[in-house]
């Protein structure tokens, strides 16, 4: 579809010249034409002749209607007529309402009558657009009519959209099988309505200046979609673009940040606790290999390292400085670290705009920009990267490396993380906090983690994204290569927007985020304790290369809940094939049940688990397991970690890898067993049939949204 | 409203009598009139003068329609006349459409025309009721037209239901704010829409033979309700109602077995790893202070107590038999346990239904039957009542005591609760597998806890309910005292129902479980650490006196995340009092945000925490409150504990009774902490800001639904 840009650029230009806020309904009209968004066809008539004519070229049945300025209801003024069928009627119907209008208005200034095409019947749907303040121009699409306005079913997408993100508007509302056609009714031609939001979305992205727009309703038949009533909302003013270095200059700060040669503590001191104490105490203590140079007018070594007054004192190259002295001091000392040419300021103070100091933040990045030095916070905990052995925090040394990178916005949530990670033994890449995010935030983090070998996994606390466009557009590139979880909070904070538009209206802040997210690849979790689970659990869990299912269980009732957890998670129980069924029937005593669970029965001893297990591990149909143990005498705990361990051992040694996860209800040595078996690449939870699948369900997300099912 | 039975009676029977399934279209609106149930008024006219005079009695508009055997599509036969408004439309309409009717069919026998209110535009919903096999009679509700369908936008009750549940089901619906009038448009009339609905619920309950009943449409407007089309399914046979002992003879028995003197077992043994010696051993070791009698034909005593070949061979009265012998010797060892007046059989053995012996197990329960015995099981882990230090079971012993009564259909579940609260310390007054559930189920150990004074919550793993309508009337009756948490398992397995009605095939099987269990007053756990969750901290936290809610947290992100998990459970945070925000800022740094969430910053000292919790304590308008913890060095992890135990204390001593949760942000020490706190009444968990909620508003949802709040 080839877009005129010409047209609307002319029209909005007009519109905005002349100090308008939105386009008047031919103007409107004009652009939707410009975009091919198909508007019921219409002309002006003066004469009864002119009309017929019309009403001939447009098709019947026609609709008139009175253009008057005079007239603002043309309802009560008898100027409309509808359903007219004949050249005849047009004819008539022309006299007779113009007569109705002088009738009741006799000075009324008559322009002439809109000969207008009439739609037939049909699903009515609503096609938009909004400016978002994180996400920019996003498009959006909902049925229309008063129960979806109450019941808010509404999708967005950033634009401009695909024809696939279209189609996946299309199918993603609740209520999308209503276009599909129900009780005999047609289905809507799904091409044109995607080809309309994909138009729309085109519209909105080339010209910034339209700020919001409804189509409502537009009319989707299984023949084609029109767009009865346009709106077109124009900005009062466009935003600044938001300073973005290249991808690849942001890598090459990045990198020299987050593994640093050599680590500058202004503010470092001698004094138990001290925040400059504590950073040079974690830097020494947990065995990071660079060079330390403390940095403080008023000593000359502390802990063993000589100390500098200024890190321009400093011969060698520096990456980054960790900052540990009160806000007010901060602009002086970036100063000089700026002029040092080093890549990063983790900046640890707080009294920023946290509390208020706008300025004092605003003047830092300010300094900070002008040098080129990226900053991480203010106002944070710090960051810790296990591979270097880097704990750049004044927090406890956090040393169990993995594969999960972390980051908070919040302090509060990045101690639940250390926590957390070491009491699960949870192996981390890094832990960063970003604190006000006046510089570095999520994108910045994702850049680096994307080439990080050491990072499988990224998890990400965000409380507001100060770039939602630029976050969406690296994350949907990184999320194809690792997963990437996001717990947002503030989730429920509806945003109190001023809306203008009913589009704008249904803009609520988390159903943007919602889709969005989704729409990026993102794997959003609802919880901290999800966040945290999924960081744990999606790099020990292969990618499924399958849909196919098999729940395996010991306990009749655990196989009930599981299914439930399956069916929450939108994963497929595979539908059993008799030869499967069969082999899996011949392990299994005959009261038990095949078929999917494959429910083993209790009382079973450990050659029946490890039987069942091999079976569906071997069998090329089956794509992911999830086991339900039962704690009995004939196969304690123990016994189960160890022959479901050795099982996957052996299958991994043929080169068969599948993701599974376990269910363990017991007495207490089933957390012994759970650990044993996590420990060896079984994601496995005691006394939850719900949590081992919730992690399954994250990993087939990711594996859909990044394309590898 | 007085309804008129014998109408209803003699319609039905006539139906029944000529064999018919359902009712004809004038027999339901008989139906509908002697119950008080609108319909549109509608009369047979023979000639046109006639018909004239019935539209006058009417009211105009009306409408005309041909009433003809020979003439089945009206329409095609211009048989059908629209929004006639005078007699002379009437009288002329009448002349047309008989004549249109002998063109369309020359020999058509014309019975006359039928005469019919015509309603105004109007609101649609659906009124309906279905008969379930657990639940009996339910009446249901639904905004009518395509789009509910598909969204399955309705709401059971159990019928009759009473005029607040009619207007709960209008307010319940998704969709409910389309009814309360949106942009512009009126009201319904709710009063008029609850008592059709109230009618409809009695009217299924007087007629058990209604199987099924549609309304569809009703129109509502904001004056009047009518239902537009009636549809009454008669059922083909009424079921056996299910015998059930009153609940003084329940009780009676339930007293005996949960608390007995003295305990039989059927099958003691002194051979190690049989399940006799098990469940010898549990008795003794588990401290049981009640006679012992082991029966055992080849024993003649076994660990040190004498041992019987029969039940009939002891003296003295026995209370419980646990039965420990194959299935196929059960039912002649039940028979003298029944000739011994013994009041229930604890019935570990498996072998009957669950591996398709169902006679086996009919046969069992009929002995029992015949002795007045109630048998708990069979296929059951058997049961723990603390308090009498009784282990009437194979596993492992249990002795923490406490509060919370549990149960569990499946074994495997029942195990996940024994580990669970044991590693959790979650005292428990009893645990008890319900297996096969041929006799004792859940109703009746609902009435064992009622009057139980030390359990104080009820929680429970359901699979099925065998007669759903029993426990509801128990639940809804106990839940007033006591919370009851309930697992519904396999809530994804929609039942394939065969559906003749409408509201038959919307009633999916777990629609009517939710609404149900709520109607009864029933907490519903989604998972099964919810249920282990809620049951451990239900009975720790007080009953809250009101909705209003304070979050005091050292995390401004903890915050965010808490009020999230608010907004989740439908908690309401309080709309803070001017002089209560003055007087928290008084305690808090001045960059802290004061309204609710308090936000007393992440560097606070102790004495920080200690005042505001302790204002919120300490003010009357306060109801509840929310902690969220943020480790620090300034206020240790055990020092929040400690300190805010002691305000708790001190609030106690002074008779402030508030529920208080707490969500602990750090490193791992917050363990400990949130242990400390649970042990002290304030349910506490570390690295969870959803978990301490869910518990909170399990407690709400369970005060408000027993109208203590």
């Amino acid at each position: 579809m080839s877009h005129d840009q010409a047209v609307v650029k002319a029209i909005l230009d007009g519109a905005r010249a002349a100090g308008r806020a939105s386009l008047n309904s031919t103007e409107s009209k004009e652009v939707c034409d410009a975009y091919g968004i198909p508007v019921p066809k219409e002309g002006l008539a003066t004469s009864s002749g002119e009309a017929a004519e019309l009403a001939g070229s447009i098709g019947y049945p026609v609709v008139l209607k009175i253009v008057s300025k005079d007239i603002l209801h043309k309802t009560d003024a008898g100027g409309v007529l509808t359903g007219l069928t004949t050249a005849d009627e047009v004819v008539q119907g022309y006299e007779a309402i113009c007569q109705s209008a002088r009738e009741y208005k006799s000075d009324a200034d008559i322009t002439g009558v809109q000969v207008q095409q009439m739609l037939p019947a049909a699903q009515e749907v609503i096609v938009g657009a909004v400016t978002d303040p994180s996400f920019g121009k996003l498009v959006a699409f909902g049925l229309g009519g008063v129960l979806v306005e109450v019941l808010k079913d509404v999708t967005f997408r950033l634009a401009p959209a695909s024809r696939e993100d279209a189609l996946s508007m299309i199918d993603g509302i609740q209520a999308a099988e209503v276009l599909r056609g129900v009780r005999g009714s047609d289905p809507v031609n799904r091409e044109a309505l995607a080809a309309l939001i994909e138009n729309v979305s085109t519209l909105i992205a080339d010209f910034p200046e339209i700020h919001e727009l409804d189509l409502n309703p537009v009319f989707a038949t299984k023949d084609s979609v029109t767009a009865v009533d346009v709106r077109i909302l124009l900005t009062k003013e466009l935003p600044e673009p938001r300073p973005r270095p290249s991808q690849q200059e942001i890598l090459a700060s990045m990198v020299r940040i987050m593994k640093p040669k050599s680590v500058a503590v202004i503010g470092a001191s001698g004094e138990e606790g001290k925040i400059g104490n504590s950073v040079m105490k974690n830097l020494i203590n947990g065995g990071y290999k660079g060079e330390i140079y403390p940095v403080n007018p008023k000593a000359d070594e502390i802990l063993g390292h000589k100390c500098y007054k200024s890190v321009k004192d400093v011969s060698d190259a520096i990456d980054i400085a960790v900052f540990a002295i009160p806000a007010k001091f901060v602009a002086g000392a970036l100063e000089e670290v700026g002029q040092k040419g080093i890549a990063g300021a983790v900046m640890i103070p707080s009294g920023f705009a946290e509390v208020g100091e706008i300025e004092l933040q605003r003047d830092m990045v300010a300094v900070a920009r002008k040098h080129n030095v990226r900053v991480m916070g203010p106002n944070i905990y710090g960051f810790y990267y296990t591979h270097e052995n880097l704990c750049a925090t004044f927090c406890t040394p956090y040393d169990v490396k993995g594969q999960a990178a972390l980051s908070s916005q919040s302090g509060g949530v990045g101690m639940a993380i250390i926590g957390f990670s070491r009491s699960a033994k949870m192996g981390v890449s890094a832990i960063v906090g970003l604190g006000n995010k006046s510089d570095i935030d999520e994108d910045d983090l994702l850049t680096f983690f994307e080439q990080d070998d050491n990072t499988q996994v990224i998890a990400m606390h965000v409380e507001d994204l100060k770039d939602g466009r630029a976050f969406a557009e690296v994350a949907q590139r990184v999320s194809k290569q690792k997963p990437v979880v996001v717990l947002k909070a503030g989730r429920t904070a509806q945003g109190a927007r001023a809306a203008a538009s009913h589009t704008g209206a249904l803009a609520g802040n988390d159903k943007v985020y919602d889709d969005v997210l989704r729409q990026s690849g993102v794997i959003r979790a609802r919880t901290l304790n999800d966040m945290l689970q999924f960081a744990r659990g999606l790099p020990v869990l292969p990618t499924p290369q399958g849909e196919n299912i098999i729940i395996i269980t010991g306990a009749g009732g655990s196989g009930v809940l599981l299914s439930d957890a399956c069916f929450d998670n939108g994963l497929q129980l595979m539908s059993m094939p008799k030869d499967l069924d069969a082999a899996f029937r011949k392990f299994i005593p005959p009261f038990g049940a095949a078929g999917n669970p494959v429910d083993i029965t209790g009382g079973e001893p450990p050659i029946t688990y490890r039987n069942t297990i091999k079976l569906g591990l071997e069998d090329d149909r089956v794509h992911a397991l999830i086991l339900g143990y039962w704690h009995t005498i004939v196969t304690p705990p123990m016994v189960f970690a160890k022959l479901a361990s050795e099982v996957v051992e052996e299958a991994r040694a043929k080169g068969i890898h599948k993701p599974i996860v376990a269910s363990l209800v017991g007495d207490v040595e089933v957390e012994e067993a759970s650990e044993y078996l996590y420990d060896r690449g079984i994601v496995a939870y005691p006394y939850t049939t719900q949590l081992p699948v919730d992690v399954l369900g994250a990993k087939y997300r990711w594996a859909r949204a990044a394309g590898l099912l």
